[in-house]
């Protein structure tokens, strides 16, 4: 049974520019993201994925037949939440839009798993990792919403 | 730093009619649910939420006030994940329509702050929580991913 949290003292939320370094450094945990694409009737489309932070950006790998590449196809806007899993308080939220980034798609894939799993648990992907159809897609934010850093 | 993660020896992926009884207890525990809603301009908008699952429904509270509830307004459809916090393998994500729910919106939120907090987190909690406007949405799922939880 999850315990239950504290409430922080106080609780800063910011919509800056730009993630400041604290922020950034939170983004590059291997922590889940949760993704908000738009499906063709107009709702929203939730998945959790890998992600990797960088330059302000948000990259992640799917394979071009799932639901997800078809929205983007459609309408590339999106949003992805990041909620710190120690601390419901503290989360990221960015929106903006996709593009298809033209790194080589399967050794990103690769990083990825480096980047989220120990040894034991790469050797266990690695047997079903799905390579073929992959690609990368960019997140490219045009608002930032942070909850429960610090200020700096 | 957060660890890196066991992958899981196998991953079960189901679309169920109704939660499982390992789903329900799941959502029983004080854990954060990223809510999706649509946006005027058809964009996706994620907030980090409290939630009561309740015979197959999910229960949040917000302000009259909030993109969200305006969003509710316009377009009742909408999603929530919640992502297990030890586990990024085990989440639920739920799709299906939102309602007002008639019941008290000030006790919802006191049993929701109950629910979350610790006594001296609500003791924190009870001096910020904003009472006026208050409202309770159901979400009433009309489709139910689950992965990572064992099958029954």
């Amino acid at each position: 049974m999850r315990s239950r949290s504290l409430y922080p003292a106080s609780r800063l939320s910011l919509t800056p520019d730009a993630f400041p370094p604290v922020v950034e450094e939170f983004l590059r945990q291997p922590l889940a993201a949760t993704l908000s694409t738009v499906n063709p009737s107009g709702t929203p489309q939730q998945t959790v994925m890998w992600f990797k932070y960088e330059a302000g950006d948000f990259l992640f790998t799917t394979l071009t037949g799932r639901v997800k590449f078809r929205n983007y196809l459609r309408d590339p806007r999106g949003s992805v939440a990041i909620v710190d899993p120690d601390d419901m308080f503290r989360y990221v939220i960015a929106s903006g839009v996709f593009a298809v980034d033209d790194r080589d798609p399967v050794a990103f894939y690769r990083e990825l798993g480096r980047q989220y799993l120990d040894d034991e648990g790469l050797a266990r992907w690695a047997h079903t990792a799905v390579t073929e159809g992959r690609i990368v897609l960019r997140l490219t934010p045009t608002r930032r919403r942070i909850e429960g850093f610090p200020a700096e």
